[in-house]
């Protein structure tokens, strides 16, 4: 299949409502990327080819003045500049997946800590040369030792007072950085390590570490070694960092969060550690829900190829009758249709999840302070990302045989995009991520009223579960999308109160400690999290008009359909009973209320 | 990590006992495949050297005496002999699964279409060399147009009078042999194709046509066409095989169950030629059972990864204290702890499948007239081809970035065996297999009685519905396997019920087609299979003894342990309603009983 050809250009009414507001933009670079010969799929080239391959697709695509646009504007913070650079990851990614991904390294990862973690003095010194690709970026986070607990990291930045630098060091093989993408070409490295000053750490900090001149000849202290081989991603170079007391200049501290004076003092304006690190990994948000977006487009992708496949492939028919299409058995149906309808969810969920990291960084607020959001990232990315290979099996799966070779393109999607469910934030820890914001929800609406009311009203709820299942069993109540939000806020509603119960009452009753009450609950934690985090997709379904009704010729009727009435981060991050249920009547109050 | 380390070498009680009977002979292969340093793992290798190493591998494997004396025993059918074959390609697949592929394409397909569909002179003629490698073989069943539904396959082979000759040929593009395995290298194929004499087809038969000669010249009329990059089993050549006119001698003509003449008569003992086909399929159904083997193998090693992982890698833990192994992590346990059950009753489940063919052959009954014996292999490809897709899944998720490295192992087993649920019959197809033959039991069981009581006796079955639903409320019932054993039962009962309701219902009462009526209801159907196998293998978890209190030193108490009392074929394949629950009480008597 050529190139562009299976990148979904188009222009109807319904290509621009599904790709929203940016649709114009997302087509313009298709045209570019469809056309460009770079970008024919190559199978045949060796790991080393592969990856000078895709060093030549980043290079064309970062030269393109679309993408010189769009990081400029990251640069200058530009009105919803991030809703902007999430689509252009979601198309990058369909042309090539490790060219996304490479690309999210250099400038979503090691470019968004400069822009975030930095001061305007980095971002003048550091940002301009990389958007003029005089030299590119990692971003060194996990360890050896430290992949999911990122506080935990052992590299050390120790502050020598005399030479005015920080000495940059892996003291065991558990600090060495490991997984770092771009490490066999990379030049700079943005490295988390402990600031230690006069002994003490200050907690993770980030710093700007010079890992190889533009030769290729590593600096002094620093080693690479090449990762080699993976399940996909091929063209994506990853490796491991290890630091021998690397000396850099005082000023590569990314001084955002925290600054060390000449003199040798700290200064922060966030007192608390964990705060401070809380603050920092909350500024790196959007490239966590960048993930989203790329596993959305491999999805989108997948479907588009299983879909039409299924509605041209025969098999199986009545007797002495031509064979039906494939997509005529109830099974292939089934099997693809869901998946479609939650990559759609999914599609409307995280656009707004994009419109609303843009207006808190358009107003300057400091995404730590949006927790909601942050925790509904956290779950789209865990959601998206495990849907998009349970998707991308499926597609496999249905299109047999076509789908196990590579040039029909569903297998290479599927081993590129493995890996999203543990990279940026493990699937399962985010889960926790979620629930932990749903739970300091939940404990601020009942901080007035003693925890024992709410076991209270728990044991009580017996009656409203019963009104649910009854109505459960007429058929038109099922279909009805009222109905099905009203289900599904239910089902949250059921998880949260009764893990609540469960953690009170191993933490106050039995006086287990948190970390073994929270671990004995781990599997509700993940139900209760994924349940939330389905109550808040399925409004998105909801709020769909026709397309062939209503002509989405105005961009400000796209622009509401793309984002959705019933879907704010308020209503998704507060607890379910807070919640308006859908169009319908309102939920029956439950007991305790 | 080297190779043979992983293979799972022991000769403990527990080794022993999980190996079943043919333990000594596995440990044997691990040994010679674990020093041999051609087995090492290479992921450097373009698609021809990785073939190459591939086709050393294959032929240093076929060498070993142990092969050759498994070959000899095939060729005469000597007591076990498939067992003891099931247990070599498990082995081998768990060095390389390529080589397992691929030795399974030449001795189990094509060696196997000699054996079981030819007459004791083509074993004479074809099997030796084949087993001294003086050839290698292909088996070339499906066609571009016709992967599922091979009964359809578009391949001609007409006889020619004068000649005393076939002419094979394709004659449209749909009638292509396509994904052949071998057919870069092999010199032999095992064509099926409509057998046409006088202009009337005699239904799809099997012809060896020659591909290649020795030195790599291609017979004249046969095209092969490479069809390279797959997801995995980068070492199996996959290829595209079309004849123009290719002539074979009449004597090529595979004839157990259909023979010609010079005269050009037809003959067979079996008049319908659906039913000739369907024997003739019957008497590959071990190669089926084969793939269930492999998977386990996949599935065991990535399961030993990941579970060994899980218990020396530490994240996250108590404040201030330690961080805890992650196995100790609530979700990490329950992800990986119901495939190791799976993974050990689907190994006593298809060990005892395994016996029942072994005894089926020995006692020299055709495989066609063990219908129930069909459908337990079919249905048990499908589960655990799927059930391997997602303990890999798992595995690697569990393993984090580890499990995304090659050298890992747990990512290309993933990828070589995806194919598995599409290939030797696609599992959706599979699933319907095995409900065609619960539902002919239940037409026989019922044949006595106008189906109109089913429908009667489905409706009183409420109170029924209602015990079961009432004992899962005691905790102390849920976790008794004899409990469970009566839930999966109940369970397949009442979709069973439901399923032949709705098709009567929908083709005596709605006058609807069969085809359609049955389509209709595919998700029903795959329900009701899955559940059928699901309650077919739970009786082997029920039946292991502790290997710690009985050691199994004698023989015979392996072979006790290695079957299992509960689980036999009649059980299996009867409709749930006769089966008995367990080994304690009754089940309640259903109304219509």
């Amino acid at each position: 299949m050529e190139p562009g050809s299976d990148l979904g250009l188009g222009d109807s009414p319904l290509h621009r409502y599904l790709d929203g507001e940016f649709w114009s933009l997302k087509n313009e670079l298709r045209r570019v990327l469809g056309g460009c010969p770079l970008f024919r799929h190559r199978y045949d080239l060796s790991l080393d080819e592969m990856r000078a391959l895709t060093f030549q697709r980043v290079t064309f695509t970062m030269g393109l003045p679309l993408l010189k646009r769009a990081i400029q504007e990251q640069a200058e913070k530009t009105k919803n500049f991030i809703s902007r650079s999430l689509v252009i990851g979601e198309v990058l990614s369909t042309a090539d997946m490790a060219t996304g991904v490479k690309c999210g390294i250099i400038y979503w990862l090691f470019g968004g800590a400069i822009r975030n973690l930095g001061s305007p003095g980095h971002v003048t010194k550091w940002l301009q040369p990389l958007q003029e690709q005089k030299y590119s970026g990692m971003f060194a986070m996990t360890e050896r030792g430290h992949g999911s607990n990122v506080r935990g990291i052992q590299t050390e930045a120790t502050f020598d007072l005399s030479a005015q630098e920080f000495v940059i060091n892996t003291p065991c093989e558990n600090a060495e950085k490991m997984y770092i993408g771009n490490a066999m070409y990379g030049n700079y490295a943005a490295v988390f390590a402990q600031l230690i000053i006069n002994g003490r750490s200050q907690g993770p900090h980030c710093f700007i570490v010079p890992v190889r001149d533009e030769d290729g000849n590593l600096y002094p202290g620093v080693t690479a070694i090449d990762m080699m081989y993976k399940e996909g991603l091929h063209g994506v170079d990853n490796g491991i960092l290890i630091f021998d007391k690397v000396r850099i200049p005082r000023e590569n501290l990314l001084d955002k969060f925290g600054s060390v004076t000449p003199e040798g003092q700290y200064h922060s304006r966030i007192k608390n550690k964990s705060a401070r690190f809380n603050a920092m990994l909350a500024a790196l948000t959007p490239s966590r829900l960048a993930v989203t977006f790329q596993a959305m487009g491999a999805m989108k992708l997948g479907l588009t190829i299983a879909i039409r496949y299924s509605h041209s492939r025969r098999q199986f028919g009545p007797k002495a009758k031509e064979e039906v299409k494939i997509i005529e058995h109830q099974t292939q149906t089934l099997r693809l249709m869901p998946h479609l309808a939650t990559a759609l969810a999914l599609t409307f969920a995280s656009r707004y999840a994009g419109v609303l990291l843009d207006e808190d960084v358009f107003h300057g607020k400091e995404l730590v302070d949006s927790r909601p959001l942050q925790a509904l990232v956290a779950g789209l990315k865990a959601y998206s990302t495990w849907e998009n290979i349970r998707c991308l099996q499926d597609c496999r799966e249905c299109t047999g045989g076509m789908g196990y070779m590579m040039e029909n393109r569903i297998s290479g999607l599927k081993c590129d995009t493995d890996v999203f469910v543990t990279f940026e934030g493990d699937n399962v820890v985010l889960l926790q991520v979620v629930v932990r914001e749903l739970l300091a929800q939940y404990t601020k609406q009942y901080e007035e009223r003693p925890i024992t009311s709410l076991l209270q009203s728990w044991a009580e709820s017996g009656g409203d579960k019963l009104r649910t299942s009854f109505l459960a069993f007429n058929m038109d109540t099922v279909g009805n999308l009222t109905f099905l939000l009203k289900a599904v806020n239910f089902r949250e509603r059921v998880l949260q109160r009764s893990l609540v119960a469960r953690i009170y009452y191993k933490v106050m009753t039995k006086k287990e400690d948190f970390f073994s009450a929270w671990n004995s609950c781990l599997h509700h934690v993940a139900s209760l999290s994924l349940a939330h985090i389905h109550r808040g997709c399925l409004p998105t379904v909801m709020t769909l008009p026709s397309p062939s009704m209503e002509p989405l010729l105005c961009p400000r009727a796209t622009q509401r359909a793309g984002s959705c009435h019933f879907f704010n981060v308020h209503n998704l991050t507060k607890p379910a009973e807070e919640t308006e249920a859908g169009r319908g009547e309102q939920l029956p109050k439950t007991p305790y209320r």
